[in-house]
């Protein structure tokens, strides 16, 4: 049977200690997802079952627009005390989704301690260490001895869900050292925590970017970094689950924009409106650049007339060009994003795609050309083709190479030059290429 | 002065105690970093100001030919202490990479434990759970009560560097249980470790795949995942650190199979051959099949003799075919990828992506055949061209949707689907369709 028909039965038959048992064994993850397929009723049914605990866990992992309609089926009092176990920055995401009016109706559920942190929270952009972060974290006075120390964390343990580090501040709530909670347990109980905390501490300023943000806490593995103000003011920290989230977040961005489609379309639950609104743009605007191909191939119409196969490599050549440039592009924006190609490596950079454009454009204008040759009967079109390829693949190499770096030369994310744009692009080039040899070589031949 | 002139000088000069201090400021990552612009004699002589303990940490930071280098300089009883203190997984990678007999060589500076577990890590293949995991763990009998358990951490805390959890272990070493540590802090020390531990405990199996890992890593925001044995032995565990890792190592290896280059290519410090390698066999198979859309633009050299300005649209026809087809595969692909879009979704995300093709057709479709009416001065021409990018547009979302639902069916990675392949694809039947229409039209006109 479905989870979801005996959860289902267990209700309707009114087993509540099946019910809590079942329940029970299910990772709070698992029951989001399970709970999303069962109706309205029965999720109240299901939320009442559980501690305010359990269930703030649970609508945790909701979306927020299910995470609304669930606390507004549960009633106002049970609403509020599910709230008050969730933490700070989940209902700072939670308020920020919701129509102004509905969130301040949530709003006035918390005490006034947490409506303090939540609305604290939303006052910095979503994509900033200010957005992500929780302020539900462990700090001490710099003054105080480790056994102390060990006693604050046991008392906040119970509320703060992630106790990894213990941050150290001064009177003024500067951030001056830090402690992990296995140097802590280590440590002599009357050493002071200054002597023992390092001072060398790794934070972010609350407005820095989250791609900024989970950067720092991969390159030094850290499971929690403290955002501090501009006074270096301990103000939350940003957890490693949210960089997770940071990350793949992220990677559909960069993903999205090397197929040009815009940034707006984050999800499938997107309506139509929104993913026409996305990918429009740029595919008109890629549709004209194209034209410059099609002014080039109607310029040489009579060319096509006098030589009619040499139609038969229009697609080959500006395809062909199109993927040997999106193939160094890709390389080149992920090498860039992932740091591990610097900016000042352009020419090293460059000059190895040229070199990998000429082998590849070798052997693919050997081939494609001895193709020709058979499949035309012509060793003159086998040779414009072979030819036009290898030139063509070497350029795009090395086009597809150049762009990102320009782009970042421009103050922009590289991950904004596109496979399609650089298609288009390499559409018109390998037209250009492809008939100027063909004229010459026809020419020559007094064939045009 | 940079860092690098800065180590330099107090290493000319003799300054070893400012050198100290200055190391001393520096997280392992960052003196990683550094210690790559310094030449080998300059490496040696920082690493013996360290101390064991962070030279393993900084070692740990580096590429494993790196390491190997490094280990060589410092001598065998240096290398052989630095080896002690790097966890058994990261040795296990750097014996991996290196040439059997030089592995050999280390592996005998290894005490006898270490060397056993580095053994076992190497007997998994690298992509699995077993491959990236680390022997070190807590884990604790499931008799004992709370404040042994605590007893047993500290104990371990010197040696484990990530004591999140404790795992709760029987007699036969099956995995029964796990306590975070903050369930431990705040446990009455008496009680029966058995009583407060969960027993739903989330684990994955030794030969999972590293990308299954790191979803259930991901899914549950766990900072460690227990790995188990065919009996539910636990055998190690993976850190979140390590499955950010792999996160990234796979949103690469999408972003390359997107743009059709071949996995084997996963940096920039590849060779010219890896790379041409790499890219050769995608593009070369890329143009024999954009052969067929040549071929049906070879049939169709009659038209374009009788009316020249057919050839104007082309690349635009193939080209915009292409990219919304790139557009619509890339986010069926990634929501495949992050399980937003389930496999049985199938009829509703084509039905989207048919809809949202049909209205970028519509609007394509007036836009460049009222521009085609203009340029070319034919208001035919512009109907042609018009209504054969509806239809191509339309059609061209559709495919770029069920390729990747069809390539999941097969049992292949929905990621192996590349914009490239499918734009080829669309080449010939943009082809088709514009001269099929093209063809019709003008013989209606008697033009043809």
């Amino acid at each position: 049977m479905e989870l979801r028909d005996q959860i289902a039965l267990f209700l309707s038959e009114g087993q509540a200690e099946r019910l809590q048992s079942l329940l029970n064994e299910l990772h709070p993850a698992d029951l989001a997802e399970r709970l999303n397929e069962l109706d309205e009723e029965q999720q109240a049914a299901v939320l009442h079952s559980l501690s305010d605990e359990v269930a703030a866990e649970t609508i945790s992992e909701m979306e927020p627009d299910q995470q609304a309609a669930i606390l507004q089926v549960l009633g106002r009092e049970r609403a509020g005390g599910i709230l008050e176990e969730m933490s700070a920055d989940d209902v700072a995401d939670l308020m920020g989704e919701l129509p102004p009016g509905q969130a301040r109706e949530l709003m006035q559920l918390l005490d006034l301690e947490d409506a303090t942190d939540v609305r604290e929270l939303l006052g910095f952009p979503p994509d900033t260490a200010g957005g992500i972060m929780t302020t539900e974290y462990i700090s001490v006075p710099v003054s105080i001895p480790v056994q102390r120390a060990i006693e604050e964390l046991r008392r906040m343990a119970s509320e703060v869900e992630t106790p990894y580090y213990v941050y150290v501040v001064d009177e003024a709530d500067h951030l001056v050292g830090v402690l992990s909670l296995r140097e802590l347990i280590l440590a002599e109980p009357e050493r002071p925590v200054k002597e023992i905390m390092r001072t060398q501490v790794v934070s972010v300023g609350v407005l820095d970017d989250q791609e900024a943000v989970a950067h720092v806490v991969r390159r030094y593995n850290l499971l929690a970094v403290p955002v501090v103000d501009g006074e270096n003011r301990l103000r939350g920290i940003v957890t490693v689950d949210d960089v997770m989230d940071v990350l793949e977040e992220e990677a559909t961005e960069d993903i999205y924009r090397a197929a040009a489609v815009g940034e707006s379309e984050q999800d499938l639950d997107a309506g139509i409106g929104a993913a026409v609104k996305a990918r429009l743009p740029w595919l008109l605007g890629l549709l004209f650049l194209s034209l410059f191909s099609g002014k080039v191939i109607e310029h040489y119409n009579g060319l096509l007339t006098a030589a009619g196969a040499l139609s038969f490599f229009i697609t080959t050549m500006a395809g062909g060009s199109g993927n040997a440039a999106t193939q160094a592009l890709t390389v080149v924006v992920r090498g860039l994003g992932t740091g591990e190609i610097e900016r000042n490596q352009i020419w090293r950079v460059v000059w190895r795609e040229m070199r990998v454009g000429m082998i590849i454009g070798l052997i693919c204008g050997v081939v494609i050309g001895f193709t020709g040759f058979i499949l035309q009967g012509s060793p003159w079109i086998g040779l414009i083709a072979g030819l036009a390829l290898f030139i063509n693949l070497t350029l795009a190499k090395t086009a597809g190479t150049l762009v990102p770096f320009l782009t970042v030369g421009l103050g922009l994310d590289p991950a904004v030059a596109s496979g399609p744009f650089i298609a288009t692009i390499t559409d018109t080039t390998s037209m250009l290429i492809y008939f100027g040899i063909a004229s010459a070589v026809l020419h020559y031949l007094g064939l045009a």
